[in-house]
């Protein structure tokens, strides 16, 4: 298994902040003394033989082999033709599942207090099939696409997310009111993996009143599955609750590797400048690690963070400090 | 015009705690002597002469010549091929824009102080089409529907909104880095009618960072104007900040007349118990008044009910209070 020798992880460092960020979680990784060798590639957009650009086949081979991978925040590309990398990231590697836990942390002040839930996202069709027809002159079609293979697979990983992490509910997020058919698919499938996982509390809300109940109180939820777009806003919204995407982690689950990644932007504006916030970044190559089954590794970066964290003398800008990221960074070291 | 001579007004008492509500509204106008006169219609779907369920031609009838109704909520039938009696009314009447004001209301304690927002939903198409197909087995597709003909009749309405009403920014919500034709025709419509409009602010963002934000920031928005699902999900999730659907108004707009009606549930728990909150279904008899031109009874009749509210001594349940529905009637009517 993955738990005794050094492994090679593919590092995407992204663009923008990325590298910086990147830079920091490596230096972390090396003083836990996490047994992993890094694999930096670069994953931006190379015109192939059929003139299409398309992510560079190195990246691929790396992604493929070691079937592991930390991605920090990537640009898209300008221009028509151009899709989102990150999509084409979670389509070439066919990363079905995209998880990403929502946890107050102690220290940092929101509105809300003990927020800790999971958005499970199915991370493949949906919303974001691409399908989309102008049919005629100002009327255009887009289409929502769901299939039995992903919605089914989706929910299985919830419940075994769930079981695995002692979560006690999963709730199934849906507008089967008004899609019957597309959602009352979905709905279905979480149904009827519910059924497998008895041991798990399972219920069934409308995407409305989920959102109306999650500002209200987050309290009534804990593990969450969901069609692709779905998983987009709840995730933002949810991330929105404890302080933003420079705080939470995101993993995407696939059925050959999977890859972690903080969901933020490149920040331009201070890209550079060692002003940036690794945090999503570190806590997203935490889950990489429990996936990878060093789970003492784990523990031990993710309390070095959070103690830094609550202790507030050395936090970012963004967080309301004025630390570096190399002071935080280094703070965190410190601890280890 | 509206503002001489009585108007005869529809009123879809609903179902569950409708009735008792809507004679909430009833009441708290005769007192403040609003020159309306009600005519009250039954929606209970009946069987046509071609076997299929419908509205009552009675009902049709009555709004058709009224052209402005207020309706308090209804239960969907139960039963294939019943879809929502809430959307077949918005099909019916073309009412293609759907405004939700959501303002924090002194004295009701939330997490937020100072929300004040409206969304401004697409009411007609979009994800709410209900063209669905299951192409092979567990392969369904659901198509959202985007026209130029609605994008730009609900842009125009936000603009003219933000405008008579004195907001200062329009926003317009979407995905169209995903769902480039559609979300990028509605887009473009909302950009076209922002040039008509350049003593109002405009602003593009994505759904998801909208989300995210609204959470943190609900001041960063004014007025949202959005395609149908998304429409649906921030207003709930607007209201949620100031209190829940119990507080929050709603109005449907059409080419040929104007809907208004609250967008809770029918609470059947307490039907018929005089337990109801009334106040989402007479801010949004308020909202039918200044659509009407009643702009001094409008004010009056509001006036009285944030009064109420901000004393805090004739609150029903759902606000934390003891008093029954008719005991913080009789309060608002006190007032007038
Ligand atoms: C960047 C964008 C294409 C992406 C999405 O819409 O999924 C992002 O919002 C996310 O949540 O990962
Ligand atoms: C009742 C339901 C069909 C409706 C919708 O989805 O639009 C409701 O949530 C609303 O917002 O009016």
């Amino acid at each position: 298994g993955f738990a005794s020798g050094v492994k090679k992880v593919t590092l995407i460092p992204g663009d923008g902040i990325g590298p910086e960020i990147s830079a920091a979680v490596q230096k972390i990784f090396t003083t836990a003394n996490v047994p992993i060798e890094w694999e930096s590639v670069d994953v931006t957009p190379v015109m192939g033989p059929d003139g299409k650009y398309g992510i560079p086949q190195a990246a691929i081979d790396s992604v493929n082999t070691n079937k592991i991978g930390l991605k920090g925040p990537l640009m898209t590309p300008v221009g028509k033709g151009h899709r989102s990398l990150n999509l084409a990231l979670r389509k070439e590697f066919n990363l079905y599942a995209n998880v990403r836990p929502c946890r107050s942390l102690e220290g940092y002040k929101t509105l809300y207090d003990d927020v800790d839930v999971v958005t499970i996202r199915e991370n493949t069709e949906g919303e974001y099939s691409g399908i989309e027809h102008e049919i005629v002159d100002g009327v255009v079609q887009s289409i929502k696409l769901i299939t039995e293979e992903a919605s089914k697979r989706v929910a299985e990983y919830a419940f075994q997310y769930a079981k695995a992490n002692n979560r006690k509910k999963v709730t199934v997020v849906h507008k089967a009111n008004i899609m019957r058919m597309s959602d009352g698919l979905f709905l279905r499938c979480a149904r009827d993996m519910a059924e497998k996982y008895p041991e798990i509390q399972f219920e069934e809300r409308y995407l409305d009143t989920v959102c109306l109940n999650m500002v209200q109180d987050p309290k009534k939820y804990d593990v969450l599955v969901m069609p692709n777009l779905y998983g987009d806003i709840l995730s933002d919204m949810c991330a929105g609750l404890v302080g933003g995407l420079g705080l939470t982690p995101s993993g995407n689950m696939g059925l050959n590797g999977a890859l972690f990644e903080s969901v933020h932007g490149t920040a331009p504006d201070i890209a550079g400048k060692d002003l940036a916030n690794p945090t999503a970044l570190l806590l997203s190559a935490v889950m990489m690690l429990r996936h990878m089954e060093l789970n003492e590794h784990a523990d031990k970066i993710q309390s070095a963070c959070f103690a830094v964290i609550k202790e507030g003398t050395h936090l970012t800008g963004d967080l309301g400090g004025k630390a570096k990221c190399s002071e935080f960074t280094n703070e965190i070291c410190a601890k280890l």
